[in-house]
């Protein structure tokens, strides 16, 4: 683990993307709330931000950062939903992992609550990657009120 | 979940109660710490404890916060234990449910450990709300030596 | 812990349930699935199904069981949500705790998406008990195909 | 969650796989494992195995499985690494989600030891699909000796 | 990790102990259960249970292994605790490492609670092996009534 | 838990270190990185690592420490390893827990590892104990830039 005792705590942030293909009529279901297990955009935005929590137990070089913020957005399109999750941390290290397990976690939520309603050979998660970051060497200190 | 990434880190505390119900019995096991399976208020007082840390594990939309003081208080009736949870952290948001999910962890601990002395109909959780908070807008930032 | 090493797997069920108070515009809010920080109820819901999964890990002397369903059913009132929460397993002792943790967790995720609605003095969770059990001594076997 | 409780406990196994995209450099460090941060091949295929046992934690509406055999393979190409994770377990539902969770976290286990040594553009996880299932309704009765 | 899948669900226990070493008067701590943080006898127990039942998230090739008994034993001496600790589960292989590793955070959760009684380098945990194995392949299996 | 709402967040380190017994070609196994089931010292690094950042979940009077550096370093002798970890934190209290709880974890990891190759009788683990802290009342304040 990157030792980052003598980084300041600034303002960090990370923004990833996938994206979960499925078959049209799964769009359908995802935007109708319709699933029978549950509603799955709300139930994947939920699991992402628990996985995002927990991203240092996941990751074994992953320090421990306390997120201030998380934010996962749904792009719906014909046979794909894209999503995207927006992290942020006032700490001594960056929050990229964090954004990218968020991602990953809930594009696997909705895969789950999709599986009694599609082919598997129909259900991809594709293109898991790094979006933004701030803040680091560059970046202002924290403002201490 | 909330941003708080603006939010200077001050003192925070917060303090919930409820009340476990139970027959007279019970009570007299509790206080000479004769519960078969253990000793049941301290038994639940690290439960307590522990499920306080792990509140942003167990509420989805709850922050990770660090915190800097726990305490579990008992107060023995005649047919019913009242326990109080104060929690303390240094941070930009309030420990509320870190207090709640304290107090209801430790009432159901203490239950189990009494399921093998009493009839459950017999034993109830009641009235888990939140005692006090102080911290938060109006609070002086920490002061940082 | 108890020994349960000689106990046959059987079909165990428990259901629990408890009340979460509020005031009349929060009912309103849940209903129309507008909290600020999400679908409270559904949250909820998912939340409650964790922490039954969890309860080995939350309360000190409880087996890990391996839960083979878990319901949550809410019943909304003028001013009240009822929690019930059913959990089934085929294991050689009762789930009765992993269903009464489940409906408190449930209540409080549910507190916490109310807390920017409410004033709270006007949350209050009451009334844990579990409602039945079945399974057991006096059970059937799981019939193994 | 699907009720499975009527469901018998047979042999369950499920392949998934994923690709993680890399400059070829890294590729040459993955091989000769000398990522700064430790042998990132090896800690991959630990951390996947260790989330293939947490996938009920992660995702809500999996069941705990006890999984029986988790299986980490590696195919390394120029610039690239094809991660595929065979799991088993005895149990009365699938492992598809504990696969596809475990090739997840092995990419970002991955990409995070890269990430000293790559930018960050460079690095991609796509095609995170299920590969092969066996077990379930046409399947045969574990044999209890 | 090891592939057990065919093989059947037996008995197995397994027995592993380990000593604290510490001055004299903090064995009288323990004994009249004075130590500041609390009941450090009563604590390590719970402490040492729960670890036991997370050795499959700790050590990273142990399987899931539902423990259907956990016993941990106190031998006091002049200047030295011992703990055994014993675990029992059915399943398709051994609890070694469980009992070792709760039998090793029962000592570490005792040393804690030492920590404002004593020098640290007075406190020292020893000789933590396995007392006892049964179970396995000379075994009988499960009796399924 | 001990009450740190007061105290300033400064850079606390700590050391401790244990050792693990072997027979001689255990030791050799390790060396080559042969175990059976994968690299030993890489795995039980990761896996301190990974426990380390667990310690407040463990231990249930531990605080929760956002650790900033974890070293695990390993000296390899005829008929043993010995097992050094350096934890930093930048906090209002001291990391000796996680550094031991850490050097425990690796050490059972190892130990859990070598089982298919030697006589559990020949496996022991021994001399957990802390070997240094800095930081703590007489310590600089962390310096934020």
């Amino acid at each position: 683990m990157k030792n980052v005792s003598a980084k300041p705590d600034t303002l960090r942030t990370a923004t990833a993307a996938c994206v979960l293909h499925m078959p049209p009529d799964c769009v359908t279901l995802l935007r109708e709330r319709k699933a029978e297990k549950g509603d799955a955009l709300e139930i994947g935005r939920m699991a992402g931000m628990l996985a995002a929590k927990k991203t240092w137990e996941l990751l074994p070089l992953c320090h421990q950062l306390p997120l201030t913020a998380i934010d996962v957005i749904y792009e719906i399109g014909e046979a794909q939903v894209g999503i995207t999750v927006r992290v942020e941390t006032i700490a001594g290290t960056g929050v990229e992992m964090e954004a990218l397990t968020a991602a990953s976690i809930t594009a696997l939520t909705i895969y789950d609550l999709l599986k009694p309603h599609a082919e598997q050979d129909r259900l991809r998660i594709t293109d898991i990657h790094l979006v933004e970051k701030t803040g680091g060497k560059s970046q202002y200190a924290r403002a201490l009120s």
